[in-house]
């Protein structure tokens, strides 16, 4: 049986991660570390789990007093949070998926550039493994800290990866126009995320400037072996859950059709359970809640340009359940366990 | 393992029941049969089954053809469409569970009387088991014909009944103000039911006429041995799932506390793994996607009146996962089978 | 031309009252007074006054220094924050309209016990007129303090006012179950009010303890000349706006059809041009952004209970365009200037 | 005394139209046709209307009676149904504002590829004016007949044409990834329009094929001079109304800055009065229910693009005020008559 913690357990993707860790039949859950709410039931926060957890939130230091108990660590906290935890983790022995952004940046300067402090933990950075199964998994199955990839990374990572390896495009030809449901804001009680601000609109938000950037680019740089430089622009969308990530890129040669793109992206994620590559463009709805990654593509003739679309759930193959499959994979279980399920679409 | 049929796949509560029949580990799906899509594959229609179902829909007289090939059929159609095919499974040995309204009404005239048709079948009407396994558990288990109950009535009804059987209220004073998800409409292309024209909208329907209303007062008046005549008022939500019963009645003595009455609650729901009895007003999001049913209490000292809150996901405890849960008992299963997990909250 | 000073400028109720009297031909802004964004441009705030407003928000001793620049003032705060504020503008001869809650309810006893805090300013609770026009038209002409009723009120009172007028009904049976949409819940940075944990949801609150309960007895007691308890129940709707009021009462004779009821209510609101009396159960989009008011109703004939209907739009009807109907009183403008104009529907 | 037909009128578009020409002083609306509704009482089909018409729809042929008793025939039909009708009326001296596609595409064998039909009225498309005033003002008030923008082409000409007369981007380098509300796909009973099938997801849709494409291209190839070819992909958002079009482009020089771009912009459409320029990303909420174009612009430093967001209300600038905006300059009136209001923001 594996030993979980869980630390920022009460945000949106840390909630997730207890929804799914609870039902894995090999892991049993330790502590749930809450800041915001030391001491409180869980059931009390997140009343869906009435009958199903009787867990009290522990503090920090709580938690940390418990990493000798534990096989395995989740962190689920805005950046700048973990350099010290995942340290301490790793002294004690315990594996680490960090579900935030400070292990998916190799470079520490460009993290300070982008998240603006300094990384304090950067002797760690050559350790982690970009938690992206479907590009690393052998290296994940060895790792003992996995940087979890962010949600945009993730669909757009996904979508673009087979036109890269197959060098089909011009690589400073990218942009990257991405939608997110609300729960991508977190669990943060500010005007900007009160219904009645969110509802009934769309805006695009940090464009030119939005953190995922520069992770994208550095995955993408990695499978191309180039210099990638791309535009990524993210939206806020009046739902819960899923993002669309829609990717443009010129075709590097001409005379390529849609069907033979369409043929390289099945054979590329032939085998793979999680990403489907769909004859539709996809929609958020059919991977809501769940570990599924929809990516769909079409050829413009008269532009020369592909556009591929992306769709996952952002606290899912986004966040909570992608961490699972890393656990899984670290652990030497099936991939799938307990993240084998569709959507139930409404 | 347990031969399933479903007849009205492709509607929503029929899609429900196809995603969890697909997981239960004792069953397995011998035909989809859709009305609307014979000859089309599930996951063209919801998209959400990529890579998880091959199954094509068939017609009505290709699943009677199977009836010999199942044990169990699950119909989930309009009313008045079920007459016939359950006479037809039943004569085969086939176990039905139907999710619609045909085999609810025990009295013919009534059924008439709210259906505005003939029950052609109604010699089948006393073999029926009103499938709600907390009322009806032991009957339940030896049924061959189980009239799954609709969506408001499970709400209300589980809501009202500790109040009735501890005789508390007066029989004559109920009102129940129930609000909906837009799910509840059906997957049907009127005008009314396109976004625009339900989204950012609250209205009551079907007021003083609703055909769930004598289904409520049937379960009730014989739980509470008296003629119960109520009102009841439908809401339709700008939201997908979920249903929300606000149940008023007046107590029928004084002094009574909420305290007490909710010790009485919990004392009556005691062991039930899916109706919790909270402390707060329930909200339908904490129970959507699950088979939960949360009920929480007022007693309104100045009028004397109780009001008491039930919430369900009508997809589910609704409709589809009580349906999973009549069948378990029905072939002697866990009845938590493959239903038991809490809402994902979001 | 009138002088208008509006203090909660930057709240929900101030923002829609900002737009109508922008439009008033007969009204100028003098100030706008916000606590919360003293100093700042009201259009980096609604942005929607790009190009049409460069007011900067003052703060209230500023506000207090021009009351002898205004004749009319408008107040959008919290309950608790009018009582010195009315009493220094009605001390400059400054007319008052209060939409917060401080001068509605006229016994200081019960504004305690309900809302928790002494009045302080309750010489003033003779003074002040509640202003709902179609109740009180004539006493509003006359008034100096408006207070301006709540949106659950209006509603709630327009729906039941011809029954008590016309003796219809056990004054005793009243339920009000009330559905609002989350501007209701104001501008204010909290976990419950962000989009993803109001979205896709429905909850009762503040169940049997909702502060307008007080106010729509006093009213209704008032209308009726008899000592009314009720019981209201308020809930939660995700979407912007409106209020769906569904009034519950037993009817006091038999043998009163629908029709005869329908034909009362249509006397009883002819000639009014913001109450319209439908054959329809109404739906809030239908009065979204007006000052209209739908009612309808049925008679349940099975239990002899009236069920009536009631929507208005919260900030309209419920809050801003009624304080303008007010103004439009109060210094013999034509009622309906400037809030004469329908819904857009969607 | 302006006298105005509407046909269409009872699509969303045509809607729209109706209740901002019911509030225009200067207009008389002589009939309101619409095919589904033929002899309907308009406020029974849009129940906004409650209290302000009592119209009854009239069809086909008693409106072409009627043309002679108008000034003005303002058409809101699908394409391929107006091109009878445009004749007709001009004939009898009626101008003519069509809402439609049918005289946008000054080529009718792009018309016909993009359409898949014969323009059997091509000879009448080079009176067609492209009715988009900050572009075309001059040649507008000249017109008898007005194409009236599509939505997206409305924000996405009014985002780009800055650049384009500026000479400041690769002309081959444009994509414009656009998002719409839930109206933006009409008022039609199909299953993939209904509530719970849009709402909580996004999706691209038409992706390289949308046939607003030509018609942006065209118009934006007249602005520049040059055979502009762009990839254009819309979305569907749960929300009623909106329109934001997020465009790309790649600068033709590298140094310029994004203040140069801000202060080129502001400069273009100076003195506009529903065109701003705003330092923010627009969001549609700020211009919902009203006539205003919000336009901002990032420039990505990295990639040496430009980015510019623009949001309109689809039903409004995107259809029915930018018409009644037409109207106005076609007949000599204050261009801003009856359309001169911000949005309310909720």
């Amino acid at each position: 049986m594996i030993k979980a913690g869980i630390i920022g357990s009460t945000g949106y993707a840390g909630q997730q991660l207890v929804w799914l860790l609870s039902k894995h039949t090999d892991v049993k859950i330790v502590f749930l570390c809450s800041h915001s709410y030391d001491g409180s039931y869980y059931n009390n926060i997140y009343k869906n789990y009435t009958g199903y957890s009787k867990d009290i939130c522990i503090n920090m230091q709580e938690a940390e007093n418990k990493f000798s108990d534990i096989n395995i660590l989740f962190i689920a906290l805005p950046h700048g949070k973990s350099f010290n935890i995942v340290k301490k983790a790793l002294d004690k022995g315990v594996k680490v998926i960090d579900l935030g952004a400070d292990f998916r940046i190799k470079n520490k300067e460009t993290y300070k550039k982008w998240y603006g402090i300094e990384h304090t933990s950067s002797n760690l950075l050559s350790k982690s493994i970009y938690g992206l199964p479907e590009i690393n998994r052998e290296k994940i199955k060895e790792a003992s800290l996995i940087a979890n990839p962010g949600c945009y990374p993730t669909a757009s990572i996904l979508a673009l990866t087979p036109l890269l390896k197959n060098n089909l495009i011009h690589t400073d030809s990218i942009i990257i126009d991405a939608k997110s449901g609300a729960t991508g804001a977190g669990r943060s009680a500010k005007i900007d995320n009160i219904f009645t601000e969110c509802n009934e609109s769309i805006k695009a938000y940090s464009v030119a400037c939005h953190r995922h950037t520069p992770e994208i680019e550095q995955e993408l740089s990695n499978i191309s072996n180039t210099d990638i430089k791309l535009t990524f622009t993210p939206h806020l969308v009046p739902m819960n859950r899923g993002i669309l990530s829609i990717c443009y890129a010129t075709l590097n040669k001409k005379g390529i059709t849609e069907k033979d793109i369409y043929d390289m992206y099945r054979k590329f994620y032939m085998g793979e359970q999680f990403v489907k590559v769909v004859d539709f463009m996809p929609e958020t709805r059919w991977v809501r809640g769940s570990n599924m990654c929809h990516i769909g593509l079409r050829v413009d003739l008269r532009t020369n340009r592909i556009i591929v679309g992306s769709a996952i759930d952002n606290l899912m193959k986004g966040a909570a359940s992608q961490a699972v499959q890393n656990m899984n994979l670290m652990f030497g279980l099936e991939e799938s366990k307990c993240i084998d399920f569709p959507s139930m679409a409404l």
